[in-house]
């Protein structure tokens, strides 16, 4: 077994999800996850905490959706396992990234809402989802098997606990500041983020943060006027996006172009109100993730980016009480902060250039 | 895919487990089982049913317990799954017979000692065990690919509704009966069976059968006198055994041999007083399943064959409040009904030759 496996399950169990003696640990196994799921067992049998491995196929879901007639019952038994359960670990890994594209979006749905308090119970527990790299994800990616594994491996294999401390240098800055300002080639965007809290997400659940990669800062900005430019393509809906712009005027997009994939950007704007607002601003600081792969888990973290998602808020970024914006969506839409770009708060150039203040290289006068 | 994967399937789901709408079925997907998985899930979508799928492999089984020091903690979420779920299906299917050969058997013992009341709650289900043909199964059994799958779906797809109904002459003959003489090449035995009830065991939940395959009908004899030779070789505990020849007096074995895997006979014969003792007399009426192939779940229910299970009694074949031959083992050894054999219910013979009296070509006078 690659030594990396190993590392990514110990990483997985000890960092990620705090696993200790005793916790019952649910693991969700995709097709293509089995040798990570061997190397997380021994890591769960190494720690005395019992293990229940689900099949989480996309065949076998989609076999059982398309037969299905759309009237689901209650999962009592699924619901009754996710409620005794301490943790959850999802461990990815297709073997077909559209295996489950002919299932109708309306028999989706429905399961998803049929299964609403199953999912609530899971996310109750200490859950972590990570990724196994297959060839299926590096075909995806546009990458070769070999190069698509260092990739996941570099961005999986940090020092977390290093991360971490830098990360909460931002948070600090984002807490304590009003205003963000964005500057970027076909960007210029300011937000209010006056009285929310950024999430320092390091990869734990010790930090609130539940992928593995993780390592971005993240909040729920407000009133966001101006222009932006993501050049990171995305898929939204299967349908590629490249290049999207908006213009806001008092939080809300009044204007969208793209140079690929408009009209997908136009269904999602028209969900409902919440999806022509942002719900969050997330600022990338994994610099083990060196390209965009179209996979959100990863991109999003890249460092060098900024990603603003249309749609819900978080509520760990909000006031108790406040319920922030509300959307059915939250799809992140990524820019990057090359030469030229600048990251301010309440005034103070926080990154230029891609380069945070307290990094090497850091030019203050621009 | 294979018709015949669709076919067990739907066997599987309805005539063996009774699947009705809304059931909470877990069905546990072995490392070689995918497509089996599939199949099944298309029938559980169109009946209704809920799925949860486990995922039963050894290798994670192996490390996980090679990791763990021994000292397991109770299983409540596994526990609790079991205890609101109505159906188990386990679709075995291995990719290596030997993939937990590295894990102590005090380790192994201790995990399942721990896990007693999760066994439990999954018996009290209307659970069945069946298997999906894998290249490892087919090493096993001396086969290639091709054949085993051939000889798999010969032994599971069968008019389940017409051996039930020519098993229950059998079963009629069994509780009228009394004493049973069975006569072959090295064999000449008679037990006693008065008092008991056979079991018609046809593959479905709705005849206390939970094997699919099955087709074999059997009791629990007790006063077993004579010899018996069982020319189907068996593997117990990873030791091959080859006509073994067993003699009784007073129900219990007073003397042994074997030309192959004598001390693994001698071992199991020491477990305990009951291992030395009867708790089955089966026959096999399985007419798909034509020849040995070093696997109990089907060479048990070969058609023309008899096999008699040295240590532990079913319940089911008891008077209420009797317990039966206790042990902590259950092996059964098998024989075939070559020319020359008889199987004897009070004096009456039932089968001659491997041929039951209600069969064409059988010959009352021998």
């Amino acid at each position: 077994m690659d030594d990396r496996i190993r590392a990514h399950a110990e990483t997985l169990v000890d960092w990620s999800a705090r696993v200790e003696s005793g916790d019952d640990v649910v693991v969700r196994v995709a097709e293509g996850a089995h040798d990570l799921a061997v190397a997380v067992a021994a890591e769960l049998g190494a720690r005395g905490a019992n293990l229940v491995a689900t099949y989480g196929a996309d065949e076998v879901t989609r076999a059982y959706l398309r037969a299905h007639d759309g009237d689901f019952a209650p999962a009592d038994a699924e619901r009754a396992l996710y409620d005794r359960a301490d943790v959850y670990l999802s461990l990815g890994g297709s073997r077909n990234t559209a295996a489950t594209a002919d299932v109708s979006g309306e028999t989706q749905s429905a399961h998803a809402r049929a299964r609403e308090d199953v999912r609530e119970a899971r996310m109750a527990t200490d859950w972590v989802s990570t990724v196994h790299p297959t060839r299926s994800l590096a075909q995806a990616a546009g990458m070769s098997y070999e190069a698509y594994r260092d990739f996941v491996y570099d961005a999986v294999l940090r020092d977390w606990e290093a991360l971490a401390a830098e990360m909460a240098q931002l948070k600090d800055i984002l807490d304590a500041g009003s205003e963000v300002r964005l500057v970027a080639e076909g960007t210029d965007l300011t937000m209010s983020i006056a009285n929310r809290t950024a999430v320092n997400s390091a990869a734990s659940v010790a930090y609130d943060s539940h992928n593995l990669p993780s390592g971005e800062v993240f909040t729920a900005p407000t009133a966001t006027q101006g222009e932006v430019t993501f050049d990171v393509p995305i898929t939204v809906r299967g349908r590629r996006v490249r290049d999207a712009r908006l213009v806001f005027e008092d939080g809300e997009v009044v204007d969208h172009a793209a140079a690929e994939g408009e009209d997908a950007l136009a269904d999602l704007l028209a969900t409902d109100d919440g999806a022509r607002r942002l719900g969050e601003l997330g600022v990338g600081m994994n610099r083990g993730i060196t390209r965009a792969t179209d996979n959100t888990l990863f991109d999003e973290k890249m460092g060098g980016t900024v990603h603003l998602a249309l749609g819900r808020a978080y509520d760990a970024c909000l006031p108790a009480g406040d319920t922030g914006n509300d959307s059915a969506v939250h799809v992140d839409l990524i820019t990057r902060m090359d030469e030229g770009s600048r990251l301010v708060v309440d005034g103070e150039t926080i990154q230029r250039n891609g380069t945070f203040r307290w990094e090497d290289g850091f030019d203050a006068d621009g």
